[in-house]
């Protein structure tokens, strides 16, 4: 990880910089953050020329060490107008770190408006105009690159919906089987590297090998611990055999797991989407699982076959199948995998873009329940129709077409598949996070229902996983304990870096990418104001617990008080 | 003016109430401002049950005073999302002052989705429920109403725009000649209005007279001084000839009216939209000149016919002609003619909808100078289509939808026919009002291409401006002195109301309307770092003069600095 490279597409010209030597323990999100912060005026239009896009691995991703190997996606966001980090698993940031690439940079835009694709070998990177390429959707457009570059590429790309700058479009990373199904996919930073016209940035690290931590044995060592905490983690054996549906049956016993555009409530058939059922669906059918990325022990990723027995879509999630299914009132398992699918070949997030959906739903435009109104709704994307193109621009923009004001979206964000009613600890994160309402930049389910406690469990957990996005960690493989991950993690980074660090230093890391955030909200005129989330959430009652999200504010306030903004 | 009316719509209730005293020198936007702040929570859903409505005439409404009739609508808005006021001429102020109403407030929203009518007589007020009359255009539902009501009724009306919750919706209010020609326009303020469930205000006051001032003679010699100084004011004359089309030919050459998406540039044919064109057109079609408003002296509003010499459109201003036209690429007085009633007709700000317009014509959906075609969206808004709901929800959320960045807007609202780069002071006004961008806040056309003196200058035009908007005067009827309207004002008010009040408390009406609304924006997030123009206007050469806008940052923020908000 000795270079960054910057990439100017008005000039159309590649340069190489040597990271400053304060960068070193800087990595993924936490470096984005940095660079955003110095780079880019808080103040600038998302898709002008003055954004950024800057792609970072995470600091261990090309080791042998599990489940580091995520890549993360910072720029101000075309759809919160906060900064915004999105990452993703796949083999991306393991070739990127394997050729010594700390981050690429990607600014300006393009004179001419044309598609292009970055790629990048051991010898350098390389602007290549690909005019052939553009409008291509996310899988033909893997598989012609395959046939360019060979099957052992990594391609990180964005669908026809990037290209149109829609402000639900997602960044698709390709996973060990060489197919673009993981997406950084919140905040529509697709847009952005559409508006910089970059259709895809292909990783050739062919020949390179894994990285030589500076203390071989204290790694290995510590990647061991690592695997035993994660064998003896319930969590982790759970994900490992259903993937993140495994969680569906509980979530929406609770309520958490929104049904009817989160008025609540039960929904038939939901058996059809529980872990159990897909895997036994699934495995009938041939399907699998998989790990999204090399090396990684959980392997919770579902690759999903249809009735044909032949691959319909990888990556079948949790949040894809309450955003695109029970809050909409659908429970067809197959319906929703083509949805997943769909959105993955048009580069949208599923979160987005299913409550989109169920704001068209909530007017009436199409009923409850109606999954193939939603297909129909998905191919309208593709073809460009206006109620198509209004969908791919999210939930906020959609309700506002609509006339709707009980709009769940927090810093212009769709709310995930965490109720805020049910789980108190996220809802004090939707309303605080840097991110928006981000269910993955700080979750914590323990005694949901109840107000005491979450906004100190909100903290912890958004430091932990500034840190953790910071290193390239997967937030699904993460110790229930966090402060055994930051030991793992400290001992990791000492071992490959050589450096000397302690426990507290790691939490320092998600601090100060905290605090690097906040600034750049600040000063792009987000203040303790925005902290709330919309009025239905706090005052219609949730079935069954009948809960409403009503922690007190100046508690959510006052949450980065005492460790990221230090009282003067 | 000795009673407010509180309408609930959710318990479909009419109550009155007594003014506090200290509002007795409160009227339209100040008082607007003062009871939001008091009453709306900044951060509600403008759309929500939460926001409310508030119409108030000024203070001179029911007077023999010329030009006061004017009267505001206030809400936070859901096209800025900051406290909004805009108002209109007309015949509503002076009924309702003669009626004895100083304000009427609307709050919550009807159980049922209906549309309603608020009828107003000497009796009292009352909710109607009158689901006929949902979905009329403006003029065919003024005319049912009038029918109903009588031919000497005031209206308050909203189109379909409004009634969808269109963000470019207006409140119309009916002229004297009785139709729904003057427009509250800015805001969106007609879909707060659709919101409530009320389609329209029918204000019967019949038998009501002429308010009679405590000092009946000062009066009347403060009203005979301000015709004095009206008939020697050059601005007042020419707008009594040509209206405000007047300055198009000065404003054009100076490059201050925008053409072709704000790119500028000379517009060919543009003399036949000159005030004198449209003058001569319009006289040999037997058109007319009239004031909008009873007793008016300047009379600068165009009553224009067609070619088949039947009534077209009222009303024809500037900015529609510029919004509508030259910066469309479009110089036909008959199409723009015909654009400005159908946009009367649905109730939306030509100038919002205009410039979302030029948005469809820079990505090129349609042609720059396509009247035609421009005719046609405004069919499809009326029709609902997609694209039509698209425009009516204006300029931004075009530029969203489409994918562009260059959004002429300045906090979400549609920066009017006055380019900042040619007019220096305007554009302070755009980054600083509380209002975002509108030239009725405050604007001064001296030496306005230069940088010196600008803040002042909005600075001073700001808060005359906030005061007369408080006491219903029209601006276009103001003498180009501003201490001499001051001292116009405050005799006028200490002969109405038997006060005793000098110069400076009339501008600090104007100082605290405006403390109010940034106490309102303030608590809805709105800070410094908002007052900024969109880059083009900071970077792009405005021909002929190539000026940018270039006003040093600092120099903007401090503008209230000394006078709205003093220093601790």
């Amino acid at each position: 990880m000795n270079k960054i490279i910057r990439i100017d597409m008005a000039e159309l010209k590649v340069t190489t910089e040597k990271p400053p030597h304060d960068y070193q323990l800087l990595g993924g999100r936490g470096l984005s953050a940095r660079i955003l912060n110095a780079e880019v005026p808080a103040m600038v239009h998302p898709l002008g020329h003055e954004n950024k896009l800057v792609v970072a691995p995470g600091l261990l991703a090309g080791t042998m060490a599990p489940s580091f190997g995520r890549i993360s996606f910072g720029a101000k966001s075309p759809l919160t107008k906060t900064i915004k980090e999105a990452n993703a698993g796949g083999t991306a940031a393991q070739k990127l770190d394997r050729l010594g690439i700390k981050a690429i940079i990607i600014q300006e835009r393009p004179k001419e408006n044309q598609a292009y694709i970055i790629y990048i070998d051991p010898k350098g990177a390389q602007i290549i105009n690909a005019p052939d390429l553009s409008g291509k959707m996310n899988y033909d457009l893997v598989t012609t690159l395959q046939n360019r570059y060979g099957k052992d590429i990594g391609v990180i790309s964005i669908g026809p919906a990037g290209e149109a700058k829609m402000t639900a479009s997602t960044i698709a990373v390709t996973d060990q089987d060489g197919r673009p199904s993981r997406h950084a996919a919140r905040g529509g930073l697709g847009a952005v590297m559409g508006s910089k016209g970059i259709k895809a940035i292909v990783i050739n690290a062919k020949d390179t090998k894994s990285i030589e931590p500076l203390h071989k044995e204290k790694f290995k060592e510590t990647v061991r611990d690592l695997i035993e905490i994660l064998k003896q983690e319930k969590r982790s054996q759970s994900l490992s055999k259903f993937g993140t549906p495994s969680v569906i049956q509980f979530l929406s016993q609770l309520g958490s797991t929104p049904s009817w555009n989160y008025h609540g409530g039960p929904v038939k058939n939901i058996e059809n989407i529980y872990g159990e059922t897909i895997s036994e669906v699934n495995q009938s059918r041939g399907g699998r699982m998989h790990g999204c990325m090399p090396g990684c022990l959980v392997q919770c990723s579902i690759v999903f076959n249809g009735e044909d027995g032949q691959h319909l879509t990888s990556a079948l999630e949790y949040e894809t199948l309450a955003m695109l299914g029970t809050n909409l009132g659908i429970t067809s398992l197959d319906a929703v995998a083509q949805m997943d699918r769909m959105c993955d070949e048009l580069g949208v997030d599923t979160i987005e873009v299913g409550s989109a959906i169920a704001q068209l739903m909530e007017a009436g435009v199409i009923e409850f329940g109606d999954d193939q109104k939603v297909i129909g709704i998905l191919k309208e994307l593709r073809e460009g129709s206006p109620m198509g193109k209004i969908v791919g621009q999210g939930t906020a923009f959609t309700a506002q077409f609509l006339g709707l004001d009980r709009v769940p979206v927090s810093k212009g964000q769709a709310i995930p598949a965490h109720d805020p009613r049910a789980c108190k600890a996220v809802g004090v994160t939707y309303c605080t996070s840097p991110m928006g309402a981000d269910h993955t930049a700080g979750i914590d389910y323990r005694d949901s229902l109840s107000n005491e406690g979450q906004v100190k469990r909100s903290h912890d957990a958004q430091i932990l996983s500034a840190a953790i996005d910071s290193l390239g960690y997967c937030f699904l493989a993460m110790p229930t304990k966090g402060q055994l991950m930051y030991e793992v993690l400290v001992k990791l980074l000492n071992a490959r870096y050589g450096t000397d660090i302690k426990a507290e230093d790691v939490m320092n890391i998600g601090i100060n990418t905290i605090k690097d955030e906040l600034a750049f909200n600040h000063s792009a005129g987000w203040t303790d104001v925005h902290n709330i989330l919309p009025e239905f959430l706090r005052m219609e009652k949730l079935p069954p617990h009948n809960e409403v999200f009503n922690i007190p504010r100046d508690e959510i306030d006052s949450i980065f008080n005492k460790s990221v903004i230090p009282k003067t």
